[in-house]
């Protein structure tokens, strides 16, 4: 019995967790049955009780969260594909340290400039020039950090990176303009995203035409 | 050599750190040169690029964020003292489902609460209001997580639980009326509580007189 993927391939968090299960050479079935099925009573109580895509099924295990997810198939497949998590004590140190970064500094800078685009008639200019100026700033970290190391937790590739991926996309769909503007003058930091959107785990995901369908997306 | 922990004990991060070291049966040398001292271009390029505390040094290794270094410090003295991440792959991913839902859906609703009573002459009461509705619906599904399993992730205490406490005890010095309100008709949320904060490790650490002077906590 394979690994069960509940969520639409549009939501960045499902394409985190994809991307996971891709790069550990795994494959996985992707059940969906509508925003709708997201808040009934069903998958509330034994899928997500908050009600939100990805939730995630191996067997008599459930789990929900992303990361938490990504992380669970990573340690499953211990020794097989992608070594996402740090192959010692000290590079799993410091992969958590940028996933940290990744999950609050980064996310809550960019994500209400995704959310302006995609859940109003008529963005708000000023939250989305705030927000530029935030995500720079952490860019400008992340730009140094590049520059002492080929990937934020060292010289490999990591969930510090990987989970980046999908909300730097979302973000490139609803407006290549502030996408170019987030990354303009880092370069190191371009390469770098140049580089991670290269693989063929990430390839494979935006290859099928529903990952930038939005009309499953929630405009909260 | 032993851990050096950068920071004031009255910052709710640097006390899950410490509080992690206890629960291991260790003890850490605390540094802080004061709130300018982490805007140094001493402490930026070498202890943590935002100047924020914690930062964390375990010989030539240096951490920032503090739920990254928690869990260095677990997998360091692994098999010493209170086991926090779970002790096989299946308890590890749903502490890190319950991490993720506290740093990210718990966190997002308490802190602007905090943040109103600690950096405000005037709180806003619409702000506090909002997020209290917040915070008591993240809460309903902690009532029934709780009314399935004795902690978050399962029947053992863990850094589901351990990172909670911190924030929750700054609410409470903040507003003690708050903090009663979030908790008010959850009786198995507040079990939960009493048992977690009677731990002798977060004893060890209010004990200190500096844990709740807030002069350290920056008003953002």
């Amino acid at each position: 019995m394979g690994m069960k993927l509940h969520g639409h391939m549009s939501s960045p968090f499902v394409k985190s967790v994809a991307m996971t299960i891709y790069e550990k050479n795994e494959d996985f079935e992707l059940l969906f049955g509508g925003l709708s099925e997201l808040k009934s009573e069903e998958f509330i109580a034994t899928k997500n009780p908050f009600g939100l895509m990805p939730a995630f099924e191996d067997g008599d295990l459930i789990l929900f969260e992303s990361r938490a997810i990504a992380k669970y198939v990573d340690a499953k497949f211990e020794g097989q594909g992608t070594c996402l998590m740090g192959s010692n004590i000290r590079d799993q140190a410091l992969v958590n340290v940028w996933i940290e970064v990744e999950g609050h500094t980064f996310f809550s800078a960019i994500w209400p400039i995704c959310r302006e685009f995609y859940s109003k008639k008529v963005p708000d200019v000023t939250v989305i020039e705030t927000h530029i100026v935030k995500v720079k700033k952490v860019f400008d970290i992340y730009e140094a950090q590049l520059s002492k190391h080929k990937y934020l937790a060292g010289e490999f590739f990591s969930f510090a990176d990987l989970f980046h991926i999908p909300t730097l996309h979302f973000l490139q769909c609803l407006s290549e303009d502030v996408f170019r503007r987030i990354l303009d003058g880092q370069s190191r930091l371009q390469s770098w995203h140049q580089d991670i959107t290269s693989r063929p785990s990430w390839k494979k995901i935006i290859a099928r035409p529903e990952a930038s369908d939005w009309s499953y997306i929630e405009k909260v």
